[in-house]
Parts: structure tokens; C-alpha cells; sequence
């Protein structure tokens, strides 16, 4: 009866407080509604369901915090540490109007927050049960905290990236020409579990023409000798956090004339941009330091994403490294920074790691080489 | 760098031609904007990525229809066979307003509905991008349609529950005293992908004393013997269809001398509710015909959830089996018979079917027998 089961690490009650009171200080007297999510996850310990009942986390400006969840679901809550964290457990059944009882927990704010992943089908029920309150996005108040990673949530970060490392170490033993990438990626997704994930997010094997579009994932074409081909893969372990690596391999020799010395462009690049890292330079230098690498190449017009997102409980989070985002880099902050080159029709590559910003400079926390892999 | 992969059977063009008129002739006059998910996979038959970036299918009140869409996510929608369909293709890169262009597709209702999964952070965009136009949820439009499904529907529905039938055939294999619920799961899950599912949904192993919560989903509980396990199990297929079928096991004899004579007033109240079925009656009748069974035989304040649920591209949708639901069954409608009897503290049983309403009575899609099966 119930989506996707949570059984997973919890978090600390004393860091789940810290966050909590942290959060409450952010909305500065705006009330906040907490949806199910990698929001409630990161405040609760627990990512919660996310069906049609309401569940949600109120933080009042004022007084207690109440977790409003239909009954059938509260024994899911059982191991959060309610009482050290001071919440209220509010459970309602089928016939009770949930959103009467957030209201009720809220006090009278003159502003409401609701999480930014939060279903219309509650954003819409809350405005009606709040006239006159005005309602704004959770997002720019939560993400003030979950940008900045406490060292249990770097260490998080490490584990998986050594975990989707370990699969892209065993991409040689699936990916050869005759097999399609959708027989590849079956390979890579069953191995991103063995390997330590919860589940396979995402998984992209981009061979050839389809390597040139940056969202491509899977396809029945069938792999050719010659043919480069873009992985990127990911996926969220047990503690919640999400890994996120594209290293771009060739099968035999690369059959386009040009893939050698663009791909040493991109090699370039990509380090550029890392090695741009540390605190206190912007978020859009660092797209900057990977862009102009490729422009002064002649290539800048193949380039055509940001450098990067931010990653944690959500695998795109803040900070986007992008242009016009002149946010601050601090220490804690985490990110991808995979810059790619696509010619249209013929081939693409990517190299992406997830870095974080330490007190000085910056650590990857993926090992694999950059190198064009030949398989 | 994008989200879960959708390799997946297209949808006939005329089919979803035919949805489209029938959403706008439903809308009466509103302007619907379908976000990714359910809604988008039945109008378009691509159920589209969900991150933080717009994708709408903008259906206005009068004109063609338009897909909003990033442009690196554009490919995606390759198959879609637009001209078929008459809906425009409208990109957006970063930096561009997704929301105005929207917008501009809209014309200029009065009222605009959005998806009921439609997240916060684009509920509220939307909001800002039309001052004075009346947000509504499209949920109560579009479930006019979806929850009466058609021939190709049915069959996808059959497909899904033959295939849970042969996860179920199979739990033996995997449940035994000394295991943990976890384990166990864990097997069943993979049994969900290896009998033809694109994914394992949920997964509820809820064994002896867990059993009695019926959201209990698995845990680190070993099982013992005597134990009565309640095993709760689906996820889509390929189509995007979702199985969703529940059994009770007993692992050897049960313990609780109870168990034999309550699990029979179970199993005749889930018999009388599927009987019930057919055009005509109304979905509280369904869930009056278990509960009185359960009642009768004073065991009525242990079912303590509704009946049933709608099951489709969502697990859950409508129509629900509930009190107080008066909506009259029609030919096509499918929904899960799960009732369930809970002794707190001691065990649980459920027994769940999907059933379709046919042109004089019922189809059930699954077929494992319904006896409490022991291994």
C-alpha cells in the first residue's frame, strides 16, 4: 500500500535539532511546511511518503513543531526521535480535514512557505485553508542550510562517490560493440545496486550520434567499433545521498578524426574548473574557468549546459554553478563540474566529478582517471 | 544528468489524439498546464522528466496544444508523434522565461488548472506569471478520463497482475523462519524486475507483530515460525502500468489461535466485495460489502482503512473504495479490493485483488488463490 520503503541510516538527533532551530532562525517569522522529500528528510531523518493524504512537518515561528501525518502512516515515523526534538506527532484519519490541523499548529503567520517539491494538489488545498496568508517557496529558506554540509554529510558524499567510482571501474565488462545501450545500462544499473546504491537514478549510455544530446539515456542502437560513448550514472545510498559521475569511453579506437584532440580540450577544462575551486570565489567562475578553456579552443559553441549542480539529499540541488550565479562558494558546498563538448550527429563526451569546497581549496570525491577510457 | 530512463511502449497516436480532445471538451473553458508524471504519460504517452526545470503540455481553451521543454530535455520527446497530435514543441534554454511562454500558449482564461502533482516551486510560478486568472487542480478533469480505461488499458492492467501473480507464486522460494523481512524483500524485489516490471514500487514484508500496521513496509525483524506475514507487493511495467497485489502467509503452522477462523471471515469479506462489482453500483458499496462481512462477524474495528483504491499509471488514483465515495462503476473502471483485519501487537492479514468493472460484472487481473498459503 505504500511507496518505495525507507530503510536507511538515521541522522543524529543533536544535528536533526541543530537543523531544525537553524531552519525556524532562516524562515525569520515565516511559517514553514515541510513536505515529504529530501527537505523533510534532511530536517525529520525521514524522506517520508508522498502520496495523496498530507503529510507534512509545520515549523511554526512560534512554539512546537508538529508532524501532521494520516495515522495508517505514523508507525513509518516510529524511529525519529520525536521527544528530543520536540515535535508533536499529529495523526489524522480518512474524514479529517488535515489541512484544518496544519493550520491549527501554524499559529498566524502573515507568510507561509511551502517546500518547493510540495504537490499542487496540497499547495492549492493550503492556500484555501490560509486566506490572506501570503505563500512562498521553502526552497530559498532550506537551501540556505542544505548548501552548507556538515561533515557527516560530506562523508556521505565520499561513500558514494567511491561507490559509483567502483561501477564505472567495471564498465569495461559491459560495454563493447554489438550490444545496445539499453543492454549496457541494465548491466550498469544492476550494478550500481550491487555496488552500494539504494537504487539506479539514472542511467545514461550515450554511444555515438546519441552521445551529441546531453539528455539522452538509453536506446536500442546498437554499439559500433569506433563509436564514443558518454556514461553517466548515478543514484542515492542508504544515508540518502546521491552520487553522480560521467566518464566518456571509446570502443577501440575513436572512428571521428577530431575526438582525440577535443576530448584533451574537455580533459582540460573540467581540471580548470576544478582546480578553480575554493572559498570565497563565485559559483559562475567556476562555469567560467571550464567555458573559457573551451572557447579558446574554438569549441565554446559546443558547449551547451551549465557546469554544474549542486548535490546532497536531492542529486540537483544548490548552488548551479552558472552564469549569472554569483553565490559565494564556502566551505561545505558540493557540486558537480562536468563540462561536456557535443558535435551534432557524430559524437559527444563528459567528464563529470562531484567536488566540495573544504577551507582551502577543494576535494574530489571521485577517483576515477579522466582520461578517454578505450574498451 | 537526468532523472529515471522511460524506454517504454508508445501509446497509438489516434488513442492519445482522442484523449487530448476529450481533456479539452472536460476542461470546459479552463486552461490546463499537465506537468510530467501520470497526467503527461496519458495525454502524450511520455511521462517526462521532474526536475527543476518547466515541462508543461500547454492545452489552452482553443488553438494547439504546445509542449513547453527545455531544450536539452527536448529529445526526449522524439517519439511523441506531435504532428499527429497538433501540439507544438516550444523550447527554453536558461535564462529564458519558460513561465511567460506558457503563458502566451494559454491565451487568456479565466481559470488555469495544473497538474495535482504539479511541484510547489512552478505551482507558485504560475501563479505569479497570471495575476487574476483562478488556479484550479486538474486532477478532477483529467481522472474523468484516466479512471475509465480502454481496451489497451485493461490489457496492460492484465499483464501487470500476471506478472505480480508469478512474484507471488514464487514467495516460498524466499520466506522462512531465520530471515529478516529486509532479506526477504530484498529477493522479492528482484523477483518484481526478473517477472517482466520496470521497477519493485513497494515492497511490504510485514511479518508477525508488523503485520498489523498495514503501511509497515519491511524491517530487520526475523521471522519466526508461526509467524503470519502479509506481503504487499507491486511496481509498473514497461506500458507504465502498475501491479499492486497483496497475500497472507503463515510460515508453518500460525501461532496465534486465532489466525485460522479470522483469516476466513477475511477472505469471505474480500469475495463479497469483489461479487459486489459491476456498472451500476456505487464505489461505497463496494467498501460496505467487505466491511459488513468483517462487522458481522465482530471483527469491524480491525479493517481499519477503506477498501480500495483506483490503480492505473498511478497506484493509486481514482476511484477510491471508500464511504462516502457515490460514484457509479462504469465499464472500465479498475480498482484494488484490500481488505484487511489487524490484531495490534499480534499479526495482520490483507488479501488484495485488482479488479475490472466489465460490461455486466467483474474481472479480477490477479489469480493466486486466496487462501492463507503456508510455507
Amino acid at each position: 500500500m505504500s511507496r518505495r520503503s525507507s530503510h536507511s541510516p538515521q541522522t543524529d538527533s543533536a544535528v536533526l535539532l541543530s537543523r531544525l532551530e537553524r531552519a525556524r532562525e532562516a524562515a525569520a517569522g515565516t511559517g514553514l511546511l515541510i513536505a515529504p522529500g529530501s527537505d523533510l528528510r534532511y530536517l525529520l531523518g525521514r524522506e517520508g511518503g508522498s502520496l495523496e493524504r498530507l503529510t507534512t512537518l509545520v515549523i511554526p515561528a512560534d512554539g512546537r513543531p508538529a508532524l501532521v501525518v494520516p495515522k495508517l502512516e505514523a508507525p513509518g515515523y516510529d524511529d525519529v526521535p520525536t521527544a528530543e526534538l520536540g515535535i508533536d506527532i499529529v495523526t489524522w484519519v480518512d474524514g479529517d480535514d488535515p489541512y484544518a490541523a496544519a493550520v491549527d499548529r501554524l499559529g498566524k503567520p502573515d507568510r507561509v512557505a511551502v517546500s518547493d517539491f510540495t504537490p499542487a494538489l496540497h499547495v492549492l488545498a493550503m492556500r484555501a485553508a490560509l486566506p490572506g496568508v501570503e505563500q512562498v517557496l521553502a526552497g530559498p529558506i532550506v537551501r540556505e542550510l542544505r548548501m552548507r554540509k556538515d561533515a557527516a554529510e560530506v562523508e556521505a558524499l565520499r561513500k558514494a562517490g567511491a561507490a559509483i567510482d567502483r561501477v564505472h571501474a567495471r564498465v569495461g565488462e559491459w560495454l563493447r560493440a554489438g550490444r545496445t545501450e539499453a543492454e549496457v545500462g541494465a548491466d550498469i544499473a544492476a550494478a550500481i545496486v550491487e555496488e552500494g546504491h539504494v537504487a539506479a537514478d539514472f542511467v545514461i549510455v550515450a554511444s555515438g550520434p546519441n552521445g551529441a544530446s546531453p539528455h539522452h539515456s538509453l536506446s536500442d542502437r546498437v554499439i559500433e567499433p569506433g563509436d564514443v560513448v558518454v556514461v553517466d550514472i548515478g543514484g542515492p545510498i542508504p544515508e540518502g545521498y546521491c552520487s553522480d559521475s560521467t566518464r566518456t569511453y571509446s570502443v577501440g579506437e575513436p572512428r571521428e578524426a577530431d575526438v582525440v584532440a577535443t576530448y584533451e580540450v574537455l580533459r582540460l577544462a573540467q581540471q580548470a574548473a576544478v582546480d578553480a575551486v575554493r572559498p570565497g570565489v563565485s559559483a559562475e567562475s567556476i562555469d567560467a574557468a571550464a567555458r573559457e578553456v573551451i572557447a579558446a579552443a574554438g569549441l565554446g559553441e559546443f558547449f551547451i549546459h551549465r557546469t554544474g549542480h549542486g548535490i546532497g539529499l536531492d542529486v540537483h540541488e544548490e548552488p548551479y554553478i552558472v552564469s549569472g550565479n554569483e553565490l559565494i562558494l564556502e566551505p561545505g558546498m558540493a557540486f558537480s563540474i562536468e563540462p561536456g563538448i557535443y558535435q551534432p550527429g557524430r559524437w559527444g563526451a563528459r567528464i563529470e566529478d562531484i567536488v566540495v569546497v573544504t577551507e582551502d581549496g577543494v576535494e574530489s570525491v571521485n577517483q576515477r582517471p579522466h582520461q578517454l577510457m578505450v574498451v
